[in-house]
């Protein structure tokens, strides 16, 4: 396990011509812990699959997966269900509506999600997760997060759970109305309690690039090679991230930067390119869209100087 | 320029187990001149940025680009009038809603194609081709293809051209829709016919191959270097075909195979894996989201054979 | 109080021809309750202002309220309220969309139910009605009932609204969805306890035909002349009975009918002729909007010969 | 024919009471014709069927009949096609959408416009008018409405027109989307001309009143009783100017006015309360949903004074 990364002073000053945008975004209010966090705030950690570390800023603050977790419960849901299974209740196709959208949910012949990272799929994707309670399924996810990252103390935040259980009632209406059309099955209070809970899981820079590299690095772990998340999985998972991972500014995003990615609105971007690196940043000022906007021009700084495009 | 491709036992076996789901498929007919291709066919070819070139079916039969077309004018526009100025008329986000849907451009607000492998996008796209007159600017599309494809005696269809002509009452609505919004301008049946007669344009799959060469070699002419489309340029439109080139189908396309590609109603697939290979495949039969059937499952057997995923 | 109504042969061959149609309808069968209805039962009672009363088929037979029950708490809620407040959160606009459609909710800046006849907008006006609790809320809705049927011992049915409050996912949703938006307060079990009960009210068509009647008296009493719905209200009640009271046919209905009316998915109508007459029918097989087949055959047959259409 | 209405100080004094609402609404202005009209104009005519006239404001001055025409087209589609032809093209329905919206004919399966009062719907039926030519066809609606107001001179403005066709592109998407599911046949071009003129015809306050007239009196001339249209038409058209006449404001205005009206864009109103009376209302300032603002207040005014809701 990575315990210190380098510094580059490259990579600083990209870090610092980036923070400027940061003025331009507005962190996210909607609950009270995140409104707390600094606008002024941007880290990042570069995993490599060589072993090697960059950071810059401050790796160690933590904060919250919020919508990053949609990548986590899709692979585990798939590992736990199948392609299939999960295929038949939660579509494949990006949208351009927005994260939290239900027409679509109606407009479907038959209703299905379109995909798993829109608040919908995503709902539909913690339905599968196996475990006969809340408390298990939950285990689960943390056992799996501990797994990629290392680190077994990782836990969620039951101050932000609790602020956004109360204030999901978007969400449960995407539920119920799922729930009408076969798409979820059980209690939605409880599958509300799990999702909450996912998305307040917390880690800082190191561990989200942690991730990001077990993604990249076709599921194994980097140092042992160990199977983590099967090959096919983790290649799904990068591609929801390229088609949909940035709400509906995916496309753009696909073309300035073009590296897998998946943000949340905690200001979080998880960053994944195939059998090179994984990258954790945190950046909490958002710009309209929900994206961290000092990451995404950091990432974009980051591709162009360095070609780290897919594309 | 190849004039010879090699065959291989195992891609024409390839080819023969795809060909097997032509028969669940069925071939456009809404005009004539598409309906008499033989729902059976499947040829490909496969150029590799060394020279080195593969090839399995009748790969001199000439069918028309259709929406693959809208992957040249998307280059074409861009060099003529930078990303700037397309971009603000024209989206970057996929869409769940299908190609040749009306209804997001009215309750988006401003009115705005969300990208340009939709027919409103397309539409507005070919509306950026620089020229004074149809001829003009469909001389400079064409122009565009000879310089990719080496062939310079490649042209359109006039048969196809006119029977689409005649039919393209939907995309003569879009068009009025973006005229009133200003998304558009200049006459609009004069758009149409530059639009029908850029889809009517005659192509091979080796002529095809040889465009996804071009895209995948950073828009460099594969022998002699020579810059046909700027490298950001390239990556732009390599990136539209993954996010939104195999119509509402590109999000499973993308996680089932994995490579750039754009679809065309013909039966015809562009492909082009950054930095390696173009591929050039036909055939006719279509599964129900209007992509080729047997094209798709030939790709999904090769890239997991080959492993061609970029993800 | 009217005790005993008479039969009319004129009424009975209308009744009879009517009946006919039942058969290419279909009994509502999401709750079991529903389902155990007669498909070919069709009744009728007409009650004047001036006394007199016409009644053919079971007119004993009771059914339950559903949709019709909007109409009744949209009076009570502007009797508690006030327009500016009822109309302030819900609109007065017919729709084209399906009665339990949630993607206007989304669409609408801000979001607003397009009219009380919908389940989002009878939702958001029930939860309007004045008390503490369900109960007390109920109370007073079964005391307008009373007042208004001269029937003091009308009540709900409890194995109806228990299996109506299983099954009201889609409300549930549509209530989330308006909690979210400001739309609605309070809890939305609560309100779903409340909705269903107020939809599983039993009535026949006798009291259905007085309450008609007291809608079509300018809101009073037919006897007393005392005043039940104030003047303006009972013109309110009437209006959206013309354009939203038969779900989606109701511009149909208008059309073919012309009498302000109201229809429930236990194949109950109200109908209110102003100053004239009160109509109560139950004739449980539906068409494909939800309205009683055999019951619209009915008010057609009779709009037609005694010129009954309003405009 | 009328030559001379009667004056009011009553009903002089509800205009100017009105007409001080002018000042808040705006008038339309896309194309420059309109543009010119005075927004503090605000005359009325009222025509009963006994005979009797009342005026107020100068109403001889002439405007264009903009959507009011669309009610007169309808009654002439209908006499020369029949009720099932025409509804089998056009539904019956009112909506909550735009009147220039083309969404729900995407939608909707089979393609279909609601109601004839929205511009897919009036478009559709000016196009089954019969008459092989523009001109035919416009002079059977000329004549249809001299046959209404006794007057053969009227006819249309072409400069207005000329202004409408030159900017009628929503309307050309409009027709073009419906030409391609068949729901309108012919050329797109003619059917505009043919609808800008039609749209275009200039009539006063006296006019419009015998127009709402006929109407009201059942479709028959009030001083000859010689019908002008069959009384069943005569009803459609009433229902449907009480369910969509007044764009999407029309269930407010049921509630607020309860008169059966239609309103156009150069600020006219035309009312018919059935059986009583015929209403010609201008006045050019438009409220934000493009109705007559001060035309709506004098009509509320009128329908609280006089009793004048249908409900």
């Amino acid at each position: 396990m990575i315990t210190q990364c380098e510094t580059s002073e490259e990579l600083d000053q990209l870090v610092e011509r980036a923070r400027a945008y940061a003025k331009e975004g507005k962190v996210a209010d909607y609950i009270p812990a995140l409104g707390q966090a600094d606008p002024n705030d941007l880290s990042i950690a570069v995993h490599y699959t060589d072993g090697r570390c960059l950071a810059a800023g401050d790796t160690e603050k933590t904060f919250t997966l919020q919508s990053i977790s949609k990548v986590l419960t899709l692979a585990l849901a798939i590992m736990d269900n199948g392609e299939d299974y999960v295929f038949e209740r939660v579509g494949m196709e990006p949208t351009g509506d927005p994260f939290n959208s239900i027409a679509k949910l109606e407009t479907m012949i038959p209703s299905k999600p379109l995909n798993p990272m829109i608040n919908a799929g995503a709902l539909a994707v913690t339905n599968m997760i196996n475990g006969n309670t809340v408390e298990e399924k939950l285990g689960r996810l943390l056992a799996f997060v501990h797994d990629m990252t290392g680190k077994s103390h990782i836990t969620y935040s039951s101050k932000v759970a609790e602020s956004e259980f109360k204030t999901a009632n978007l969400n449960r209406s995407l539920c119920y109305f799922m729930k009408e059309h076969g798409i979820i099955q059980g209690d939605v209070e409880e599958l509300i309690d799990l999702y909450t809970k996912q998305c307040a899981i917390e880690v800082n820079c190191n561990d989200l690039a942690r991730i990001g590299l077990v993604i990249a690095n076709e599921g194994k772990d980097p140092e042992t090679d160990r199977e983590i998340i099967p090959r096919q999985i983790s290649r799904i998972v990068k591609t929801f991230m390229v088609t949909c991972g940035m709400y509906n500014a995916s496309g753009e995003f696909a073309i300035r930067v073009g590296i897998p990615a998946k943000s949340g609105v905690s200001g979080g971007i998880l960053g994944a390119y195939p059998n090179k690196l994984g990258i954790g940043i945190c950046g909490p000022a958002l710009d309209d869209k929900g994206n961290s906007i000092a990451g995404i021009k950091l990432l974009e700084m980051m591709s162009a100087r360095y070609g780290l495009s897919i594309f």
